[in-house]
């Protein structure tokens, strides 16, 4: 006898034993590899992380970036060569055995791969006719988190896009910052369905080696703010570290000043992560019944479960011809689909296709061919409609699109009642406890662990996540109207924003 | 002004030379990363090695086999558990430093992923109704290799794929070993034009922990073989070590006997090894202009150079607005097309395209749109035909069908007269140095370096690739009819292929 699968666990009473429940249930990770931080990510979840690359690489390339794939290991000098960043990176870093890289320098398992990219850039870029330089690389990089990991939202290994690029103007590098945040609206927020806030990070937490940084910051259910991809200019202490410099196109003219001939690239970087996007998209869609997945990011997008007793492809069967017709029909229009003729009871499949968080399950029996028809059961708002069997392709595609919209109007909608405005040490306290990102008028960003952050970080245990990158430009907070610092009471200048992070 | 492109090395004369050119002129890969062993990939090479991987995966999940993400890291305690495996791949395995990996085994890098898989297929298969489990992984690769390295041929890191499967019956495994040689037929040899001979290896060279192993052996134009995808019948010693059982049919039956309750799966794996795969591709399709690649695995398939002096967009131009439709439509239907109207002289774009391989170059000026016509050039033939306005992405599809074909029947002409019958050992040592792969009777596929077998490889330093493993059936050549071996003039068991090798 087969086994029943149920998933009934209140995700909003609580979230972290649901996390870990649906994945394992739901076959999205498996945790018992035995090596901390390290997960096997199962088909279920990997099919849902290649469709999220896809629709990245697909961005990338239509914004002028060129696919590239650069060794997953850095030499120890390259990482030297920017004190900022090794200082950055270096608790974090895996390196190889030494004995193991006889004559080579250490080698380190690549954290992100600036120092590799650029080592290049510096043989590549020779003259403004070679800028910009957009490049990408799909792969894993590596960090040896000391603190508590947890499946795909903090690991040791992760699977990301990383972006170099490179420009001639500071104006270019910065339009390139506002295209990636936008990216990140575009992609990650309007079609995974995952609201975020783009924050200019404190100076303390920018990215080492960067001028400044632009994270993109959603929540989690309980409360937790997640960190999704972030962006960030590159100092121009890297450049000169890597020596990289074009010959502008003033050079080229034989006449042109001396002083003119060469100039340093401005660079930007920008690091989607897969993995870390799917625990988003699994925590903000999914209910007490399992997972919920975005129509253009499920597995597959249609379960069919034929009803009668006669196997699909049977000759006999009506059923088995109309399902096997209505599979051809869906696939031929790129319709991910899969059909349920295994020989578990319908409940049972049922309940299982609703915790691996299928869109529609089409059942299809004599009953309905009689009108021909189609039973439809949508599995966000689990409700069941007749659709007529003729145009399912299209029929399936327009309900695929609602479907969409519906998840994202809903996470849009949890998202806005969650930042708060605060006026008092008091109402921040109540907000985080709350589950809430707070916002308030803030002295300072310059300073970790100092003053006001100080009290934010220490005595509430939150992050002070930065100041808003409007869309339109990444501004540091300063010139807005605000009022006093709720926390000494100061001038303010700025509002920042906080919340609890992992 | 800009630098003039070009490309001639005479591949016959001096392939080694040839080889490396037109890595680095064609932007292939770039050697200049300081770490021996680890190439960049730059875009040209990783365009190419993403559409193999598109096209590896499509026939995957056709052929049921689901994609998987797993760690790059192995622990030291999962390779020992396989005594052949893990003195096979031991001294290959870069190690992380053991200070970074506190508390843990030690970690290795992924050589190859058997006993990361099959330490949760243990978990996974349960009962015959988890079987077959098909699943393959997409990733980098590491291999500490000692022997001087070659981009792309010989690296110490690669990017593959590997695929894992579990079967109920021998029967069943066995069969997917020759669905594994079928996919290397139909995909690199019939889409990529990689002729190759499907060798079951000697005993002393199969996969260390198979029980047998079939390489796919195709050959460099300096007459070196090079092994591209092998499948292997992995033996039941990891199965053991692994503890990989399943429960029978009969054992759900509360009658069954208690001794058919549990059977050991049959497993095998394959590896195909796009980075290495390109190398075969540039190696047998390129000429004394530099690289010729399939159309269907060509970056861009056509490049078309606008004639006139209006830029391309431009309101005032007819051919820029011919060429900007002719664009649109042939990416409508998915042909990739780039449109080079920068201002480099016309000769030098010709150069540049030939160089890097695009198939077909399209001419538009003012002259070709009198006729209603364009101007193609295509690559491999180096002829220039006209071809009609309309219909163009049919008459591209049709012409690039062809192209590919041309391809695969020049390839397969060459690899037949590689090949040749010797009945002396002064044969093979001739046709050794001619660059042919020889065909002799042999007394023993068993030692290594022992009697006949180190005859071929000490005095004629070359490389016993194996017997042949038909399209029917992987045999070890014993019964067929041969006659006394060549080396030795005892009674040989069987034919042998003999080869150079890096």
């Amino acid at each position: 006898m087969a086994k029943k699968v149920t998933f009934n666990i209140s995700k909003k009473d609580n979230f972290s034993e649901w996390y870990s429940e649906i994945l394992a249930k739901a076959e999205v990770t498996d945790l018992r590899y035995g090596v901390k931080g390290f997960v096997v990510i199962r088909p279920w979840g990997t099919r849902i992380i290649d469709k999220m690359y896809k629709i990245y690489e697909s961005a990338l390339r239509c914004t002028g970036h060129e696919p590239a794939i650069f060794p997953a290991v850095i030499p120890e000098g390259n990482f030297l060569k920017e004190s900022s960043h090794v200082e950055g990176f270096a608790p974090d870093v895996f390196w190889l055995d030494k004995d193991c890289t006889s004559g080579d320098d250490r080698l380190a398992l690549r954290p992100t791969s600036e120092t590799a990219f650029y080592d290049l850039y510096g043989l590549w870029i020779r003259s403004y006719r070679d800028l910009p330089m957009k490049m990408y690389q799909r792969c894993n990089v590596f960090r040896n988190e000391t603190k508590a990991t947890r499946p795909l939202i903090r690991s040791r290994e992760f699977h990301w896009i990383e972006s170099h690029d490179a420009f001639a103007t500071k104006k270019d590098a910065e339009a390139q910052v506002q295209d990636d945040i936008r990216m990140t609206d575009e992609i990650m927020h309007k079609i995974f369905g995952v609201p975020f806030l783009p924050m200019r990070r404190p100076e303390w937490d920018k990215f080492p080696g960067a001028e400044y940084t632009v994270g993109s910051d959603s929540i989690l259910p309980d409360g937790k703010v997640i960190q999704q991809p972030s962006t960030h200019l590159i100092s121009q202490h890297f450049v000169k570290a890597f020596d990289l410099k074009f010959a502008t196109r003033a050079s080229q003219v034989p006449s042109s000043r001396a002083k003119e001939k060469t100039k340093v690239p401005w660079l930007t970087c920008y690091g989607p992560c897969m993995s870390r996007m799917l625990a988003s998209v699994i925590s903000m869609h999914g209910d007490d019944s399992g997972l919920v997945l975005p129509y253009t990011l499920a597995p597959y997008q249609v379960v069919i479960i034929p009803f009668g007793n006669d196997k699909v492809g049977s000759r006999k069967s009506e059923v088995g011809r109309v399902v096997e017709d209505v599979q051809a029909q869906l696939l031929s229009e790129y319709i991910d689909v899969k059909v349920d003729d295994s020989d578990k009871r319908p409940g049972e499949k049922f309940y299982y296709w609703e915790m691996k968080g299928v869109p529609f399950r089409m059942e299809i029996g004599e009953k309905e061919l009689e009108n021909d028809e189609v039973s439809l059961f949508i599995r966000d708002i689990r409700e069941k409609i007749s659709v007529s069997i003729r145009d399912l392709p299209e029929t399936i595609k327009n309900l695929g699109a609602e479907y969409d919209e519906r998840l994202l109007a809903r996470a849009d909608e949890d998202f806005e009642g969650r930042v708060v405005d605060c006026s008092s040490k008091e109402e921040i306290k109540r907000g985080l406890e709350d589950g809430k990102i707070c916002r308030f008028d803030f002295c300072s960003c310059e300073k970790e662990g100092a003053g006001c952050a100080e009290f934010v970080e220490k005595e509430l245990s939150a992050r002070v996540m930065g100041t808003l990158a409007s869309a339109s430009e990444v501004v540091d907070g300063r010139g807005q109207k605000v009022g006093k610092c709720v926390v000494c009471g100061k001038k303010a200048i700025a509002k920042v924003y906080a919340g609890k992070s992992y």
